[in-house]
């Protein structure tokens, strides 16, 4: 079992050299060795903290806001472990998070998002160490950040303390400060440190020391001031060494406590212990893939997102580790199963901490970053969701997810022009796009009910990657030969023609124009097979035989997507999509303007035709 | 001349309604009958406001915090041209910038980013009025929005006022609130008005309002309680008629007034006069293009950002119109120029109104949505820069940008694993797809002196268009070639070959590796030419004669470039490139490690030619 240990995240993570040091006199493994190897290829200490690269790193930082923002989803994290597993006598869990950020993730509008819901959350063991040193890249703060941090943050329901010396070598203060803070227990707390960037250096308070070297005679000056020896690198005196040693025994005993406890707790609440473990080993409760719903043409059209309601209805009471909610739009993206509850203070009366549906309001990248800080702590499988269109706001947390492989499920609704009536600036173009570019991330654009469950099954089965759900608000029909298996593969063959002439190949809401188009060019005397591609990014993971199979040499293919037509010739030769931006009005009217239509695949797939008479089809799939 | 009138900008579109009738009932070309199609299929009332689309929208608005946020920009837009053209007895630029915004806005980060910037600024023309009705999508604002919204504003450096009953029929209360907010000329004024959503209609104060039609019945009821005649509907009260009436010719007046005072400008003031005209055109300053920096191979090597610092410093000071700045990176983006002043409060003595120089601090989206609001102000260029990997950051404002045709320079430097030791977390791989999916965007990544003079003066002449700069943190050495005026074709042939084998594409800093590809495959008897694309967008818009003359047909293409593939097989038959994450280490190790480099792309090309060897050449350029 991993110890519920506290979480500390360095937010300004530019700073990393610090926690690569604390790290290896606390013992973690980093040796001198790897501190030398500093920002070097292949080490254990690059540039930025990169979570899962080394060890004792929580979480990926850098960006600035990602670390306090995703900090917050630790906190929820531990409050909903806590509400849902301790019992008298086994506080299992009950750690704090600490932070250290600085005045660019203050700045930083995913900050304010995120801190803005912890305050109202109450996550009073949440304690944000404010770097307070007045100095950014640019130079003095005075030049664009001269707000009052601490009354912003009271504004927001935090708690406030002040250091207003954190050079001092004696860190007493910060103590007391720290000590304070765990007091408050309804609040988080920022502590607004006052310190001077490059302490001991000659260049002390300057913006200078921030990114360039000191040098050698600048460095021996402040090795002096701080009371080591100049002529010395690399060298830990033993003082320090047997300092750290005390707090890694401390850390090793409080560990064998909670494994002690943790087997009482075994005796006590067997099946408590056992799902806990499941949970932290990622394992998926038994029986669940069977939970998930099945369709058949038969059954009456629907918009895929309420199918993705229907699924959560139908596995949510069964997926306790399933967690998240809507940025606002709840009743539009359809996440919140029956039986949930919210995720709020008990005083609220809202809701409670065993709560698992957040209210995260109109905050989309904060969303983002906080589910990255669920999926960090362990145990969760995190969803968050919005309309397509606004993935992009919350860009700079999503790309984090794949980087550091968080399974966070982004339920993302409204996925093309068929929005309607709300118009281009909520139609999705380039969306789809920069998702499927993003390296490890799982893009799924389901066609009906059986793909919906296709998609989910797949989602939840990938531990360590984010997917994205591409979902409609209107009504989709259930498909002959859809499957979910299909899914899993990325693509497959929806309906199968002896002697094909031509492949057409779709997405979502467009998949079923496929197979309307291929019934009218047969009545043309032209035979089209129809394949569906949900997720790409699975399909190009798949053998070649496979992908053979999908789409096979000698017949060219035609795909259509209500979407920007950018990255199809990945395995199309032509495509019906869109080449601008959308319009506002009914759907089927916007649909028609752009020509993305059964007519206009028909088209599509003639001029296709004519165009390849007597000439070799070039195979999509050849990788050079 | 356009008369400098109140600007006004309806930050929560949604309410798109209310403008579209206000517009009408102020004489703007928007009759009934538009009114009637609200939300249909090329009305003038589409589901959002669209500027450039319906008269009188200043900003296009509906994803949440976008419209506060360009306000800002209009607000900057105002006090900077008024510091510049106003002289004694001539206030050309008096003009206040009123908002109306709800609690979605003030939920989302980047609207925080750019009212803590607007406090800094002390932009005392700025007045917005938050319409506090407790009520979002989900339900009551206690669900997750519970912080002191008035105590924020303030810890901002805002002014705040309350209005208890914004529902009552007179609105005398708010007026006050107005002129009170004008009294204090150096911070901008929140105005928090209480109301009642649906007020009048039934469902009064619920979400159920928001969204759905009020019905028949409730409607009648709404327009009773309103003293309205239910049975009538799409009619106006004749004594309504006469009260805009009034307005409208208060309006018309300020307008005559206006153009006779800028007569007597032009009469006092010729040239300040002058240049305001050609500044509202958007006509550049004659001999411009002349001042573009040209360079030759025996030019020492330099890096592209560093090449565009040079470009700044020989145009900004006869670019009066160019007006931004970093997001607290100008010592890395390069963007402030020698003689450049800082845009500041006079009081804070770091700068005055008439600077043109912005500390955006942190804040990318923020920076990019104020950049959309200088760009609907009229009569700027405006200008943003941060490491490209951070234009995702920025991507709800960038979007807006292409949308509403505002031509925004995003200048994004450390554009791809070439920045080296800060590794993945900075490194862009999906960063080039999203923008080149997006329409309306000019991606311009140019790969020395000259193609950096011919981007800004492809960008500078784009007067409805975003563009971005890709620019390198490492150098690049001056190709023989190079041509200025082959970027504003998006691509052209560097080299030429006589009966060459294969095409070798690539852009910025690896255009060099084609060249010298080339040159080592010659060494083993292979013909290669070398094509330069720094941007797609341009390229696509050329005539096919000559998209052939830079791709001829049956001949390969291999493409490369250090960031993600995703997109290149529009073009190039095999591409060396980037299929997962960077990595943290010095720049050539990190393009060693994953192949990008010219042994990679000579035995790329050899793979190329070795595949195609005895098999037709499809021709990228047909296009279906």
């Amino acid at each position: 079992m991993q110890i519920q240990q506290h979480r500390f995240v360095l937010s300004n993570g530019h700073g990393c050299a610090l926690q690569y040091v604390m790290l290896h006199l606390l013992g973690y493994d980093l040796s001198m060795d790897d501190l030398k190897a500093f920002r070097q290829l292949g080490s254990k200490t690059p540039g930025h903290p990169e979570a899962g690269h080394t060890p004792g790193i929580e979480l990926t930082t850098g960006p600035l806001g990602q670390g306090i923002s995703s900090a917050v989803g630790l906190a929820i994290a531990e409050a909903h472990m806590a509400a849902t597993f301790n019992r008298p006598g086994f506080e299992l869990f009950d750690n704090y998070t600490y932070v250290i950020l600085g005045d660019g993730c203050l700045q930083e509008g995913v900050a304010s998002e995120a801190m803005s819901l912890a305050g109202h959350l109450q996550l009073g063991k949440l304690i944000a160490l404010y770097d307070d040193n007045h100095i950014q890249i640019d130079g003095d703060t005075e030049l664009g950040f001269t707000e009052d941090v601490c009354k912003r943050m009271e504004s927001y329901g935090w708690h406030t303390l002040v250091v207003s010396d954190g050079d001092s070598t004696n860190p007493i203060a910060i103590a007391q400060a720290v000590e304070a803070a765990k007091k408050v227990t309804d609040k988080p707390t920022l502590i607004k440190v006052r310190t001077t960037i490059g302490f001991g250096s000659a260049k002390a308070g300057q913006e200078k020391v921030h990114g360039s070297p000191l040098g050698a005679a600048d460095l021996a000056h402040a090795k002096k001031t701080l009371g080591l020896n100049p002529d010395e690198t690399f060298q830990v005196p033993q003082s320090v060494r047997d300092l750290f040693a005390k707090i890694t025994a401390r850390g090793v005993a409080a560990e064998e406590a909670w494994n002690t406890l943790f087997k009482q707790y075994q005796q006590a609440h067997p099946e408590l212990a056992a799902e806990l473990a499941r949970r932290q080993k990622g394992e998926l409760p038994a029986g669940l893939k069977e939970r998930l719903p099945k369709y058949t043409p038969a059954d009456a059209p629907v918009a895929t997102r309420k199918l993705s309601e229907n699924l959560l209805n139908a596995v949510a009471e069964h997926l306790p580790e399933l967690m998240g909610g809507s940025a606002d739009l709840t009743g539009s993206n359809l996440t919140r199963w029956k039986t949930a509850t919210d995720f709020q203070p008990p005083a609220t009366k809202l809701g409670d901490y065993a709560g698992r549906y957040l209210r995260f309001g109109v905050r989309e990248h904060g969303m983002a970053a906080i589910c990255n800080g669920l999926s960090a702590y362990g145990g969760f499988i995190p969803f968050c969701a919005t309309f397509l269109v606004f993935a992009q706001y919350a860009a700079g947390a999503t790309r984090l997810s794949s980087l550091s492989h968080h399974q966070v499920l982004y339920v993302m609704t409204h996925d093309s022009i068929g929005l309607g009536e709300d118009g281009p600036t909520h139609q999705p173009i380039e969306t789809l796009a920069v998702l499927r570019a993003t390296p490890n991330t799982l893009v799924f654009r389901p066609a009906d009910g059986n793909e919906v469950s296709g998609a989910y099954w797949a989602a939840l089965t990938a531990s360590h990657t984010p997917s994205v759900f591409a979902l409609s608000r209107q009504n989709v029909p259930h498909l002959e030969g859809s499957s979910a298996d299909g899914v899993t593969r990325g693509g497959y063959v929806l309906s199968e023609a002896k002697d094909a002439q031509i492949t057409l190949v779709g997405t979502g809401t467009e998949l079923s124009f496929a197979v309307d188009a291929a019934k009218k060019l047969r009545e043309q005397g032209i035979v089209a097979r129809v394949v569906s591609l949900p997720c790409w990014q699975l399909f190009d993971a798949q053998p070649r035989a496979y992908q053979d199979e999908v789409f096979p040499a000698g017949i060219p293919v035609v795909s259509v997507e209500a979407l920007g037509v950018f990255g199809w010739e990945r395995y199309a030769h032509a495509s019906v999509g869109l080449h601008g931006f959308g319009a506002s009005g009914p759907a089927p009217q916007v649909y028609k303007q752009f020509g993305i239509t059964v007519e206009g695949l028909v088209e599509k797939a003639q001029a296709t035709l004519k165009y390849f008479a007597g000439k070799p089809v070039p195979n999509k799939l050849d990788r050079i």
